[in-house]
């Protein structure tokens, strides 16, 4: 198999379908486009999610937490733990360990999250080390957030711009192939990592009440996008000129002939609403950039990008752009 | 480094000191001797565990929902739903994926457990499927059960007998070393897999009060008992006579010349309790082998096996034999 997440239609057919009992304490299981189990606790409801960060090597520490407590955060969940699973190659070091749990703690604190406990091992069945991170958030039922919740009409708001974690790991990882570039551009590429969490924007967008929030993962604003249009069975019109791309994201993209609204975008925080004026404003405020970059269509099948007022559709989520150019066959 | 599991003392030194912000959520967070983090989500707590499976290569998806519900049932949790991690290599394929799923969910489904999601992913990063199971479990607060409530005069219990899993493990992959022993006795220990939930005695263990349960994991009943032991600041005798060690297991540890006390045995739970006659008529009852194996005491300092009248100390906990005999080093 290719390198990535399996495709939807084959998670649907290989791993979704199987469901284990049914129990009356979840009310979220496993659902294209969740990327969170929703579990009824009584009082309060948690969210769940689990995330592991394989195709990235500095900042795994960081990237990690953020990657996790961002799903949560789509549910308009507080996250408040994570639990941290590490698996070391047996060429690493204790040192690595130490580095990689003090990089998760520091994210943790700056977010205000707990790290409870997990499992750390050294094994022959990884090259390099591999983090996921377990998270957990609370919300009360009226708060809830899924990616059911999208209505023909709704207007799509993105914050930042897309490709934002793509960006990051381009910078890193194809310097070589990026040397026309100035330093300037490729360094300030490179700390796009600091703007990974979308914890900020989601308090933001859970007070303004949207309707539904995803974080851009995997597949870029597209593949997001598209996760939502399945879950809430709708389509979807994206304006592309309409879609913030930042200079360093775009010089990146254009050298190496990639798509960046199909470049990985954590960082990148879907908000799908009605009434996008009152959130762009509360967002702006709080100087995170923000727009709106298309519409929620009432025909599933009806999912395009519109460029330079021509359609052009979309048949379903690609590889990401990043696996694409690893692993060009 | 070698495999497994870090050591205690490098447990302490270089992950459980960092534990991000502190959140009034978390009640039991990163701990030696503490498998599932406990969180108060008010009306009830949740008992949450990550456990990887890196070492086994049959009945894979079998093993990591037992080994990671296991651990919440130690907690006195009813364990209610499951996340799966799934990393598999690029050279499996979306069959393998498929097996695995349905052996998960249909484990699952055998104890009453829900399959909420979690990730698949493909990566070069790993040689082999991986698997990392996320077990989550209600208890209320009477009922919980943490490795710190050992008390100098209670008494040590186990179930089934020393060294399960590591015996079908040691069948399976060492069978060509074990060739010495008869088909029927290797057939019998490759399904000790099958006794490796604890589920059941748990329950019974739950519902008679005990004052500790503890899965028997990497380091096998010694290991355990040390980290209840550093948990709960006290000592303890092992009578090794009175250690249950089924033919098959001593048959197979004779051979390799290990050590079936400090073999890994998922499906041995440690009970500590004051009463153990009625826990181990009970457990009778129900058809659950089980032994009185000694005694907590009151100095910490006092970690014993008592063999054939000598006292043979108990420094720390080793490597798990099924690690020394993959890399004797």
């Amino acid at each position: 198999m290719k390198i990535g997440k399996l495709s939807p239609d084959l998670l649907k057919s290989s791993v979704l379908r199987f469901e284990g009992a049914k129990r009356p304490e979840v009310l979220v299981g496993a659902l294209l486009g969740e990327d969170s189990a929703i579990i009824d606790m009584g009082d309060q409801l948690l969210a769940i999610s689990v995330d592991p960060i394989t195709g990235a090597s500095a900042y795994i520490g960081r990237l990690a937490v953020h990657v996790s407590c961002n799903d949560v955060v789509s549910n308009g969940a507080e996250p408040f733990a994570i639990q941290v699973l590490l698996l070391m190659s047996v060429d690493n070091t204790v040192e690595e360990v130490e580095a990689i749990m003090k990089e998760i703690s520091e994210t943790a604190r700056e977010i205000g999250v707990q790290v409870v406990g997990g499992h750390t091992e050294f094994t022959d069945k990884v090259t390099e080390p591999i983090i996921a991170i377990i998270a957990l958030g609370k919300v009360t039922r009226n708060k809830l957030s899924t990616s059911t919740g999208a209505k023909p009409g709704d207007r799509i708001v993105i914050s930042k711009g897309a490709g934002i974690e793509g960006t990051a790991i381009l910078a890193e990882e194809y310097r070589d192939m990026l040397s026309e570039l100035s330093e300037t551009v490729l360094d300030k590429a490179a700390r796009f990592y600091d703007m990974i969490s979308i914890v900020p924007e989601g308090r933001i967008a859970t007070s303004q009440g949207v309707r539904v929030m995803h974080d851009a993962t995997e597949g870029g604003v597209i593949g997001a996008l598209w996760e939502v249009a399945e879950a809430s069975n709708v389509g979807f019109t994206v304006d592309r000129d309409k879609v913030p791309v930042r200079l360093e994201t775009k010089a990146i993209c254009d050298k190496l002939g990639i798509d960046p609204l199909r470049l990985l975008s954590s960082g990148t925080l879907i908000m799908i609403t009605p009434e996008p004026d009152e959130l762009l404003s509360e967002l702006q405020k709080a100087g995170i950039d923000a727009a709106v970059i298309g519409l929620i269509e009432e025909n599933p099948e009806r999912r395009v990008i519109v460029c330079q007022g021509e359609e052009v559709p979309v048949t379903g989520p690609t590889t990401d752009e990043l696996w694409r150019l690893k692993s060009p066959k």
